[in-house]
C-alpha cells in the first residue's frame, strides 16, 4: 500500500488511483491522519491532472460512507430530493418542496449555509420567525413521514469528509473542478438518504458554471455518477444570467416564494418550479410523464393545496405560518433606497453575480463563515430582461440596516444592469439534459 | 493586489506571477499568514504548471530575503562555497574544504541535516568526538576569518522561508521540481553570504536527478539563476551511479576522508575533490585556469598542508583532532558482518539509492527528523564498479548496533549489487557544464 505522500505523487504524475487508494485518502483525511496540507496538495493534483469516470464514482462513494447514511425506507411516500448548484435569488426549494409534497411526493432535504454571492436556503427559512433548521436525524425522518417535508441543516454526522474537503477547497483554489463538484453534491445527497434527485444546474453570470457547455458537462457527470451509486438522477440546466424572480435577500425571497404559492409569483420562478416539480413527480413514479406531472403541479398551485402544505411544513419546524397572509411579520431592514436608470433603453440582462455581491454588501449574505446575516436586507428588482426603461425609471429597491451598507450595495448594483438600444433576443429559462 | 486564494488560482490557471506576487507569497508564508495548506496547494500548482525563468529568480531572491543575510565582507581571503545535490557516500566537503583552504581560499558553509538515503555533512562531522556544528553567525564569520573554514548547521535566522517550504515539500510530493530545487539551494547559499559557489550536481541511481540530462538541466538553471542573483556559480555533473569512495555511514566516511587527506583515499573520491578544488580556486581568482588549480591542490594534498588545515579546522570547532592519526577514536558499531558474492562475475554497478537505504536500515541515517543517528553504523564496500568477484568473495562489510539492524541492512544491500558476465564499459566520473 502506498504512503500518503506516494498517493499524492501518484496523482501528481497523472496516474489513476484504485478504489482502495481513493478510499484510503478519504478515510485518512476524515480521521485527521492526513493533514490539511497533504489533502490540499492532493486536491490541486486532482484538479490539474483530473479524476476519471471510475475515480469520481469511487470518491463519491468513499465520501458518502465517511459518516452516517440516513435510512428513509420507513417513509411510505416516494421520497425525492432536489438540489440546485446555486444561483442568485434562487428560492425554488421554498415553493417546490410544498408543491410536490402536496402531490404525494415526500421531500427530505439537508442543506448548507450560503457563502459568497449565492444565498443559502437555511438563511431564507430562518427569516421566518421561529423557524428551526437544526434537528436530530431521527426527528428529520419522522417529520418527512408525518408532514411530507423536512428541510434542515446538514447534520455533522452526515458526510464529514465533504464538510472538511469543501472547507479546504474553498481556501485553496480547488472549487471549480467537475469531479470534485460532482462528488461533493452526490455524496451528501446519497448520505442524506436520497434515492431520487432532481438537479437544477445553473448556468450564466450568476452561477459557478458560466457557459451552457460547462453546465451540460456537469449535468451529464451528475447523472452518470448518480446512476453508478444507484440513484435516480434527473438534471435540468437553467438560466442564471439574471436573478430568478425579482427578490434577492432572505426575507424578501420568502415573501416572493409565498406570493408564488398564492399563484401570484414572477413568471420565471413559477415556470421553473412547475417544470422541476413535474420532473420530481415523474421521477417518484407518481405520474408517467412530464406532461401529466405538469398538469398535476399546476392544479396543486391553483387549488391552494401547495400553500396549505407550506403552512403545515412551516408550523412543523416551529415557524410562524401567519407570514403567509401577513408578510409584515417577516423582517425588513430599516433603510431603503431606489436605484434609478441613468439612461433609457431595454434591459439586456444582469450581471447576476454582481447583483449577488450587491446583496452581500447590503448585509444579506456572508463573506466569511462567522459573519451574521441581516435577514431583512436585500434587493427587489423593478425590471427584468427585455423590459423597457426611461431615464429616471426605478430599476430596483434596496434594503439595508445602515446608510453605509445601503450605499455600498447601491454602488455595486449600479454596474450590474446591462442596457441596450434594441430589445434582447428571448432566452430559454431552462434546457433539458 | 490579489488575495492568497487568487494567487493560488493564478498559478493553477498557468499564469505568470509578477515579482511582487512571488514576494507576497513568500512573505505571507514565512510570517504564518499563509497557512501550510494554502502553500501546499500553491506548491503543487507551481510544480505542475511550472515557474518561468524570471519567476524562479524572483522566488530565490524573496526566499533569500526572508531572513538574515550573512555579510562575509570582513573575510580577507576570497570565500567560495561548495554544495552537492546529495549522494550516497558523499564525504567530499570533509576533504575539499581543508584542501582549498590550505590554498588560500576560505570556505564558509552552512549545511542541513541528512534525511532519507543521503547522509548529511553535519552528521558526519559530529561523529568526530567533541565536534560542534551549532554556532552563532558572528562566531561563524570569525572562524572563517581566523581558520579559513567553518561548516555549521543552518542558522534558523537564515532563509526561514526555505526551511518551512522544504519541510512542506517533503511531505506533499513537491520535491523534484527544478525551479523549486534551484530556489531552495541558491536562496540558502546567497543568504549564507556566498558570492562564489561550486555546485556538484549528482546524477544516477543514488541522486535526485536520475539521468544526466535532468542533471544538466538543473545545472544550467543553477548557473542562470545564480548569475541573476549576482553569484559566481560553477557546476559540474558527477556520477552517483555507485557510492562515492567505499564508505557509507558517518564515522566510516570521516575515516575515509582522513585517509584521502593522507593521500591514501579511493581513486574516485580523490579525483572528484581535486577537480572540484581546482574549480573553486579558479572561481576565487587564486589561479587563472583549472590546470593551474589542479596542480595547486595536488601539491596541497601531497605536502600535507591540506591535512594540517583539516586538523586546525577540527580543533577550532571543538573536535578531537587526534582522530586523524588514530581512527579508533571514531565510533564504530559493535556488530559487523560480511556480504559475500553468491555468484561470480564483474561488478557492473550499484543501485546507489538501495545502498543508501541499506545504510539507513543499519542505523546510519534517519527516516524521520526526530530519529537519532548511529554514528558508528554503515557499510564499507570491498568492491567497486569493474571489479571481478568469485563466488564467496566479500562484497561489503556492514556495521550496526544490533543483530536485527545488521540483518535489515544486509537484506537491502544484497539486491543493490549488479553483477555481469562481461566487464562494464568505463563511465566518466564527472562532466563539465
Amino acid at each position: 500500500m502506498k504512503s500518503l505522500v506516494e498517493l499524492i505523487e501518484w496523482k501528481r504524475d497523472s496516474n489513476r488511483h484504485s478504489e482502495d487508494e481513493i478510499a484510503r485518502i478519504v478515510q485518512a483525511f476524515t480521521s485527521g491522519e492526513m493533514p490539511d496540507y497533504q489533502m490540499a496538495a492532493w486536491l490541486m493534483a486532482a484538479f490539474l491532472r483530473g479524476l476519471d469516470a471510475d475515480e469520481t464514482v469511487w470518491l463519491t462513494r468513499a465520501m458518502r460512507d465517511s459518516g452516517r447514511v440516513v435510512d428513509l425506507s420507513s417513509v411510505e411516500a416516494p421520497v425525492v430530493d432536489k438540489h440546485s448548484t446555486g444561483g442568485v435569488g434562487d428560492k425554488t426549494t421554498l415553493v417546490l418542496a410544498p408543491l410536490v409534497a402536496s402531490c404525494g411526493v415526500a421531500v427530505a432535504k439537508m442543506s448548507g449555509r450560503g457563502l459568497g454571492h449565492t444565498g443559502g436556503t437555511l438563511d431564507k427559512l430562518e427569516s421566518i420567525p421561529g423557524f428551526r433548521v437544526e434537528m436530530e436525524v431521527e426527528q428529520f425522518v419522522e417529520q418527512v413521514r408525518s408532514v411530507g417535508i423536512a428541510v434542515i441543516a446538514q447534520s455533522p454526522e452526515i458526510c464529514p469528509a465533504d464538510k472538511k474537503m469543501y472547507a479546504l477547497r474553498d481556501v485553496t483554489g480547488t472549487v471549480p473542478s467537475v469531479p470534485l463538484i460532482v462528488s461533493s453534491i452526490l455524496s451528501k445527497k446519497a448520505a442524506g438518504g436520497a434515492s431520487a434527485i432532481v438537479l437544477d444546474v445553473k448556468t450564466g453570470s450568476g452561477a459557478f458554471m458560466k457557459t451552457e457547455e460547462e453546465a451540460r458537462t456537469l449535468a451529464h457527470e451528475l447523472q452518470r455518477v448518480g446512476r453508478a451509486l444507484g440513484l435516480k438522477v434527473q438534471c435540468v440546466v437553467s438560466d442564471m444570467d439574471q436573478p430568478l424572480g425579482r427578490a434577492v435577500g432572505n426575507a424578501l425571497e420568502v415573501c416572493e416564494a409565498i406570493r408564488t404559492l398564492h399563484g401570484d409569483g414572477p413568471e420565471d420562478l413559477t415556470e421553473l418550479c412547475l417544470q422541476l416539480g413535474a420532473r420530481m413527480l415523474r421521477l417518484a413514479g407518481v405520474v408517467d410523464d412530464d406532461a401529466a406531472g405538469l398538469a398535476r403541479v399546476k392544479q396543486a398551485l391553483s387549488d391552494g393545496s401547495a400553500l396549505d402544505t407550506f403552512l403545515r411544513w412551516v408550523t412543523a419546524q416551529g415557524g410562524d405560518s401567519r407570514v403567509a397572509d401577513d408578510p409584515d411579520r417577516l423582517p425588513r431592514s430599516e433603510y431603503s433606497t431606489v436605484l434609478a436608470a441613468t439612461e433609457g433603453g431595454f434591459v439586456a440582462g444582469f450581471d447576476a453575480e454582481a447583483v449577488g455581491r450587491a446583496a452581500v454588501a447590503l448585509g444579506a449574505g456572508r463573506e466569511t463563515k462567522e459573519q451574521p446575516v441581516d435577514r431583512g436586507a436585500g434587493i427587489v428588482l423593478a425590471v427584468k430582461r427585455g423590459d423597457r426603461v426611461d431615464r429616471g425609471d426605478p430599476v430596483a429597491t434596496l434594503y439595508a440596516s445602515s446608510v453605509e451598507r445601503l450605499e455600498a450595495g447601491l454602488e455595486r448594483l449600479r454596474d450590474a444592469v446591462r442596457l441596450s438600444a434594441e430589445p434582447p433576443a428571448p432566452a430559454a429559462l431552462f434546457h433539458e439534459v
